[in-house]
C-alpha cells in the first residue's frame, strides 16, 4: 500500500473528515462569537445549552434518539490544528480579533459537562436530547457538529423503527449507502438503522467498525456480465454455497425463479428488485413451492418504505425479508429534523452578579424555556408510557429521569454502550409505546407537560427581562 | 495537541472516514461478486459501466453535474488495509472464497479508465455522468462510492442553481451544515452549492479546504448571553468592526433594527431569521432609511428555499442577500437522485469470444442501453442549448462532446479544475438554457435523443439475447 494518499490538484484530502482537524467543522459565526465573547470577558463564563427539536416531522408521533456516541467522539477530539489557526488569522473578518484569542485556540479543547438521553430512547418535541454546561465560548463552538450528528442519526433511527414496525418481525436490511448524502452518511445511517431495529447493513465498512452483520446478495451486473442467468447463479453458488441469494429479475422474474430452483441444492433465497412485488412474490412462491423448495426464502427490495412494506405485509405477500435503501438513509419523507441548540443559562448576569441566571428567547414561534432541564418518562399502570414531564434538573417528579451524565470536565463518565444494547433499548422502549403512537401514519399527540416549576421559572425570567431586559 | 485521537469504547474512530480505509466503504455484494468473478475467471475481463439517473426529481427540468473530484479522489486512493482483508476472511459468508482472492486484495487498486462530464454541466436523464472501463471486479467494487458521491453533490448543485435563479443576482450563502446528514455531508454540500452559484458557506472547514469565502453573522445565543441587545451588538462590533452583521430578531425585530442603527457607525448588515420576512424586511428597511442608514443591507434566513425566495424577490421585499440551510443541504424536496451504475459492455462473450459485447437489462422499467456512450450537447442558432444526443462513444454527431477522459490506467489525465472555474462553467451553462427550462416549478422536457446507431445497437443486442441469451 502507498504510505500516503495520492493527492488531487484542487482538494488534496477528498473532503473527508480528519479526526485531528475537527475544530473548523463548525459555522463561522460560532468562531466570531467565540472571539467576541473572549474580548468581552465572557468566554469563560459557565453556560448551559440544550439541544432539542421543536416539532415532529410529518406522520411521526415520536422520535428515537440516536447519534450520541459520534457526538461524544467529537467533543473528546475537537481541536484546532496549527494550520486551522493560521487560516483563521488570515481571514479578513478576523483582522481585529485579539492575538491572545488565536493563541488560546492552540490549547483549546472541550472541558464541559454533558448530560444526554440514551440512544434508543423514545423522545418528543422540546425534550433536551443533550445538555452541555461549559465555558460559554466552548459550548458555542461545538453547536454545529452536535446538531448535525444527533439530528441525522435520530432521523434514521426513527425511520428504521417505522420500517421495522411495518415489517412486523420480518427482517429489514439497510441497503442505503449508495443513496446517502455522501459516504459518511451511509456509515452513520447503518449505525442508526441498526439501533432502530434493522438486522444488518450492506455497508461493509460500517459492519466492520460497528460489529453489525454485513448482508448482501448480488447485482444485475453479475447476471449481465455472465449473460446466461443459470450459469451466473451457478458461478455465484460455487463460491457462496451457504444460503446464497439469487437476484431473479434481470430478464424475466419467473424464469429467474426457475433458474434459481435448478441451481439451489440447499436452502437459499431469491431476491425481487422490480415490478409488482405483491403479485410477483406470490407467483415466485408458487414456482418455488411447486418445485419442491418451500424453504427457499423471498427477499424483496426496490424503493421500499414503511408504507409499501405495510401494504405488502397486510396484503399477505409471501415476502420473508426486505432491503430498504433510499428512503431509510435519506429519510426521504422527513430529511431534516429541526434540532436547535439553545442557551438556557449563563453564570452571573450581564452586570456580573453571582449565580446562574436563566435565558429565554421570545422570537416569533421560537420561544425557549430557561434553565437546566430533566425529562421524566412516566410508565402507566398498563406497562405503557403515558406521559413525559419536562422539569428543572433538580426537581423530583414521577417517572424515570432520562438525561444521564455522560461527560464530566470533557472526559467520558464511563464507557459508551455497545450497539447491541442500544438496539435492545430501542426495542424495549417501542414495546412500551401505545399502538396508536406506533402507527406509521400516526398523528397521535403524546402528552408532554412542562412542570409547574419550569413554567414558573419561564414567567419569572420573562418578567425580569421585561423590567430590565434586552430591549431597553 | 494530543498526538492520537481519544478513543471511545464502542466505536474507536467516531465513524469518520479514513482515506487509507476506503476499500470496505462499499456494499457487501460488490465484494461477493468480485470474489465470484475471480473464481469464474472473469475478474480481469475488461468491462464498462456507466453512471446515470433515469428520471428527473419533481419540479426539475435539468440537473447540474457535481462530485467528480471526490469520486476521482476515491478511485485514486481506494485500497484494502490488512485489517480490512482480515475482517473479510473472518466473515462466514466468505468461508469458501479462494485464498488467492483475499491475497489479491492486498495489492488491489483501481487501474481503469474514466470518462466523465465536467462538473457544472447541465445534464439530463440517461446521460452517463461517468463511464468506467476497468477489469470487471474492479469496476464493480467502486460502484457504491461513485453513486453516493455524484448523486449527492449533483443534487445539491442543482438545488443551489435553483435557489440562486430565484434570488436573481442577490447573494445566497450556504448555511446548511448543521442540517446535513452528518458533518461530511455539510462539507460536500458547501462545495456543490458553490458550484451551483452560492457566494459562500458558513462551514469554515469547507471554506478552508476549498477556498470558498466563509460567511456568517452571529446567533441568538450571543444576544441572549449578553442580554442587553445593544450591548451585545457593541461587543460584537468591537471585534468585528468591518461591515458587521447584527441579528435583530431575538426579542423584537424593529427594536432590534433601532439598536443596530445606534451601534453601526459604518456600513453593515442586519439579519432577519424569523417571522414574516416580506413585511419585516420592509419595516426594517424603513427604520434603517429613516435612521440615515440606506447603505445598511438586509440579510434574511430561516427555512428558505427557491419558492420562498422567488416570492420575496417577486414581491419586492428589500432583502439584499439570503442564507439557505436545511433545504439546500438536505435537498429537502428531492433528497435523492436515483443514480444507477450499469454494466454496458464486457470484453468477450460468456463463451470466451473475442471483442467487446454490449450488455443490456430488460427488467420492468429499468431497461439499459448497451455500449460505451458519448453525450453531444447541441447549441441552437439563438445561443441556447436546444437538444442533447446520446450516441455511441465513437460516433461523430453535432454538438459538444461532454464526456472527457479524466483517468487513464487509474491515474489522473490532468489536474482537476479549481472550484472557481467549475462555478463559472455552471454559470455559463445556465446562461445557455432556455427560460422555460430554468423555471423553478418547471416541468419542461428538454429533448434528449438516442442516436440511430445507439438504437440499432440496442436492437442488435436484444435480438442476440433473444436467440442465445440469458433465459435459455
Amino acid at each position: 500500500m502507498d504510505p500516503q494518499p495520492q493527492k488531487l490538484n484542487a482538494t488534496p484530502d477528498g473532503l473527508l473528515l480528519d479526526a485531528s482537524r475537527l475544530g473548523l467543522v463548525t459555522d463561522l459565526y460560532e468562531l466570531t462569537m467565540a472571539a467576541a465573547y473572549w474580548s468581552a470577558g465572557l468566554a469563560d463564563r459557565s453556560a448551559t445549552f440544550e439541544l432539542f427539536f421543536r416539532s415532529l416531522p410529518a406522520s411521526r408521533s415520536f422520535m428515537v434518539a440516536a447519534g450520541l456516541e459520534q457526538a461524544l467522539y467529537y467533543l473528546m477530539n475537537v481541536r484546532f490544528a496549527d494550520d486551522d489557526i493560521r487560516y483563521l488569522r488570515g481571514l479578513a473578518i478576523f483582522a481585529h480579533a485579539p492575538a491572545a484569542w488565536f493563541e488560546s485556540l492552540c490549547e483549546w479543547r472541550f472541558t464541559g459537562d454533558v448530560w444526554a438521553i440514551p440512544e434508543g430512547t423514545i423522545v418528543f418535541p422540546n425534550e433536551p436530547l443533550l445538555r452541555v454546561t461549559a465555558p460559554l465560548a466552548e459550548a458555542q463552538i461545538v453547536e454545529t457538529y452536535l446538531l448535525t450528528t444527533l439530528a441525522y442519526q435520530s432521523s434514521v433511527a426513527t425511520k428504521a423503527a417505522r420500517v421495522c414496525t411495518a415489517a412486523r418481525g420480518r427482517g429489514v436490511v439497510d441497503f442505503g449507502t449508495r443513496r446517502g448524502h455522501g459516504p459518511q452518511a451511509g456509515m452513520w445511517a447503518a449505525r442508526a438503522a441498526f439501533i432502530g431495529g434493522c438486522v444488518g447493513t450492506s455497508n461493509v465498512a460500517a459492519a466492520e467498525r460497528l460489529g453489525i452483520p454485513p448482508l448482501g446478495t448480488l447485482a444485475h451486473s453479475f447476471i449481465m456480465a455472465i449473460e446466461d442467468e443459470r450459469e451466473a447463479f451457478e458461478s455465484f453458488a460455487a463460491v457462496f454455497p451457504d444460503r446464497p441469494t439469487f437476484l431473479i429479475d434481470t430478464f424475466d422474474t419467473l424464469e429467474g425463479a426457475r433458474n434459481a430452483l435448478r441451481t439451489l441444492h440447499r436452502p437459499g433465497q431469491v431476491r425481487l428488485d422490480s415490478g409488482d412485488l405483491a403479485a410477483l412474490s406470490r407467483e415466485v412462491r408458487r414456482v418455488l413451492d411447486e418445485g419442491g423448495a418451500p424453504d427457499v426464502k423471498i427477499f424483496a427490495s426496490g424503493d421500499l418504505n414503511e408504507y409499501k412494506i405495510d401494504a405488502l405485509v397486510a396484503g399477505g405477500a409471501p415476502i420473508d425479508a426486505f432491503g430498504v435503501g433510499t428512503e431509510l438513509t435519506t429519510v426521504a419523507d422527513a430529511p431534516s429534523l429541526g434540532c436547535v441548540y439553545k442557551l438556557v443559562e449563563v453564570a452571573g448576569g450581564s452586570g456580573g452578579e453571582a449565580g446562574e441566571t436563566g435565558r429565554i428567547k421570545l422570537s416569533a414561534g421560537k420561544r425557549t424555556y430557561p434553565g437546566r432541564k430533566q425529562v421524566f418518562q412516566h410508565l402507566g399502570p398498563d406497562g405503557r408510557f403515558d406521559r413525559d414531564i419536562i422539569g428543572l434538573a433538580d426537581e423530583q417528579l414521577p417517572g424515570e429521569r432520562l438525561l444521564e451524565q455522560v461527560m464530566r470536565d470533557g472526559q467520558l463518565v464511563g464507557p459508551t454502550p455497545g450497539l447491541g444494547s442500544l438496539q435492545e433499548r430501542c426495542r424495549t422502549q417501542l414495546g412500551r409505546v401505545s399502538t396508536e403512537l406506533l402507527a406509521i401514519d400516526g398523528h397521535t399527540t403524546y402528552p408532554v407537560e412542562m412542570s409547574d416549576a419550569l413554567e414558573a421559572e419561564f414567567q419569572r425570567v420573562a418578567r425580569a427581562k421585561e423590567r430590565h431586559g434586552g430591549t431597553k
